[in-house]
């Protein structure tokens, strides 16, 4: 022991024996660590209001308030008194229950109870899934762009990633022959979002199809990252991955989050949508379960008020808010595309988010996304996520979840800042 | 590529190139794992009442409610639709402010709302320390009998641990010089959980000064597990160890769920009580930091009520909660003594639970102490908890957070158990 007096001991760093963890450190790669470092940029004095095109949280605007029924149903949950409890460790039985019934809705067979597991909102399916798949020596295959939880939860669990990119020429699809070329006998699943993070992309009965038959054939299993279920509002209507359940198995991931405009209620799910249980037999579904055991659950309350959440939800509050989000795309596609620095290559078809390409080429002095996002950010108070964070460099991720009259403000300010900052070679003679 | 037939292909079991991982099947020890094994030995046909020594819960007796302004102030907290947006990543500022400054009465120093951060359960504050002290070819102490979280956790994370024993024969304070004999300069922290769970003791100011003067020998910090902090109605007063933060670097956890009788809230904290910013000095809290980004967040609500949930709980509400527990903790204390195939080493001064010990020797045909609780559960409708799932074998962990009409009718039942199997040759001549 090296400690001598008490004076000195806290003052000499190389006393003490432990220090933070470099792994940890590499995997928190993360929306809101890229938007914090960005927002620092933002001047404190600029008396416009800051544009969250960064952030698709919608609840953040009074325009998109959840159902009152919604806000009703956790309350009364609260109030009697009956959720303060320890939850049992895969949801509560009611819950599950009425889960299974309503997703089932939506699907060609019935799902039991006993295929849905409840989740701290669909950030901790990832995380329970990615756990679960990380073994020595396999790999599996993330869509590019994505969503970056899987990146960071695959890094901090030593599970080794492949990407396929998604084709923005053919409306944001996988590539399945990257697909195929990825994959050997160490793959075990693959991941697809859809409606899509970060592309706004809606994937048809085929081409979802196309998908399922690939991975039957490499013998690997989907996991379907359906956080914007049913948020559909171009020619494409939303088709559950699980609809492909018999071609092959398929683990749902879903939330509220979205769908109820309720991010911060932290509520989300994992289904087994795989009709021949052949995640049964082969040990996923056990070491979900064993995982569950070793991981915080979902407030009680908050499971307590499921079955009346799912009930009273009415249809048209879907339907105006899907309304809402169809124009505010058609907005933020049209007015994006008439800036000469951006390329929105195809109009959001769902979901409330856009991927629009950045033309440093008719910019002077930005040298990437971050470097765009940065300054946008400083001289305009406008907030994007640049592509780099969902591994889709030189790009923006772009929400339109929020007020029209934010759109089109944000909109005009990127209009000025790109204006002030094009190249001149490029200016018209 | 060796799928053919759309029939054969989900028949085969070969196909299929994923499978469970035994890692984390390994890992999940957990509390209630072991008692639905226990409990599954139940007689379904017992007209009586199932008695639950085995679960550390008093919400779930209607004579254990948590206050009616703790519930108010979630309930305000949901109607107000004002948190219904996703969190910032440590908390959010009121919250952490608000628990900053209420702690803070119990220490010598003022906390900075930068010293909390939020989490969900005690139980993610605990997975959160453990994923961020997880390097290759560390280690840290924990204490034997313990609660089997911290295990899990680093069972899953192959983070060593190393244990030293609690001593029954002195009130189970921490032996130190297996604490010295353990340590070695891969050691990089300790565990102490006070009051403690699973023995119900209660440390003096003496033994955490010299718990906290042996770590900072060691070169290490301390992981305090205060989930029942305050919960103290012996002799000994509640001392939280960052009372000694200034001579070794204190992690401190906690969480509502026992003072407030609230387990299914599922709000906790990690706070650095370590007013010389060790911790932060040497990386810890950096990883502490980026962990939280890339895991869920308690949700937003419950945050948002904090600040009135830490307000408004009178003194008098947990003064009362305490009277009872006392009173509870005699009773256990007394009766289970009398029966001779127990043994209580020490009446119980803080928490919700004792310690055990199951004389075996005064039994005929009871291999161990999970047999022994399989068959109270199968004869008596008892469930117990065997001491195997605390690292404490052959002993038994009791809940008395109960009714006392629950505690006495249930130590009846283990009256007439014992008598039933009784060893003959221990049997009266």
């Amino acid at each position: 022991m090296n400690g001598t007096g008490t004076g000195t001991v806290s003052e000499s760093e190389q006393y003490w024996k432990f220090r933070g963890n470099e792994e940890v450190n590499k995997s928190s790669i993360s929306i809101r660590g890229t938007l914090n470092l960005v927002r620092k940029n933002v001047n404190g004095d600029d008396p416009r209001p800051l544009i969250l095109f960064g952030r698709a949280d919608p609840s953040e605007f009074p325009c998109f308030p959840t159902s009152p029924s919604v806000i009703e149903a956790l309350a009364n949950a609260v109030l009697s008194s009956n959720f303060n409890s320890y939850p049992t460790s895969h949801g509560l039985p009611p819950a599950r229950s009425a889960l299974a019934e309503y997703l089932s809705n939506s699907l060609p067979y019935q799902l039991s109870p006993n295929d849905v597991f409840l989740t701290i909102g669909c950030t901790q399916a990832i995380e329970i899934i990615i756990s679960v798949l990380a073994r020595p020596g396999v790999n599996i295959l993330l869509p590019r762009p994505a969503y970056p939880h899987y990146e960071s939860r695959a890094a901090f669990g030593n599970l080794e990633v492949r990407h396929f990119n998604l084709m923005p020429e053919k409306s944001w699809e996988v590539d399945l022959d990257a697909v195929k070329a990825l994959a050997d006998n160490n793959t075990v699943a693959m991941v697809i979002i859809n409606p899509n993070n970060p592309c706004g992309s809606v994937y048809t009965y085929q081409h979802l199809k196309e998908i399922a038959e690939t991975a039957r054939k490499l013998g690997i299993f989907l996991i379907s990252d359906e956080v914007y279920a049913h948020m559909a509002f171009g020619t494409k209507p939303f088709v559950p991955m699980g609809e492909f359940g018999s071609i092959v198995p398929v683990l749902t991931l879903g939330s509220l989050s979205k769908r109820w405009i309720v991010p911060g209620w932290r509520l989300g799910w994992i289904l087994t949508t795989d009709p021949n249980g052949i995640l049964e037999k082969h040990g996923i579904v056990e070491s979900i379960k064993n995982y569950l055991d070793i991981t915080p659950d979902p407030p009680t309350f908050i499971q307590g008020a499921l079955p009346q959440i799912l009930a009273k939800t009415s249809a048209e509050f879907f339907s105006d808010f899907l309304d809402t989000m169809g124009e505010n795309a058609s907005i933020l596609y049209e007015k994006i595309n008439e800036i000469p620095c951006f390329t929105c290559p195809n109009k959001p078809e769902g979901a409330i988010l856009a991927m629009v390409k950045l033309n440093l080429e008719q910019l002077e002095g930005i040298s990437d996304d971050v470097d765009f996002c940065s300054k946008v950010a400083k001289e305009e108070s406008v907030l994007i996520l640049p592509g780099v964070a969902v591994g889709w460099k030189n790009w923006l991720r772009m929400s339109f979840g929020m007020e029209r009259s934010s759109i089109e403000d944000g909109l005009a300010r990127l209009k000025s800042f790109c204006e002030r900052h094009t190249s001149p070679k490029r200016l018209p003679h």
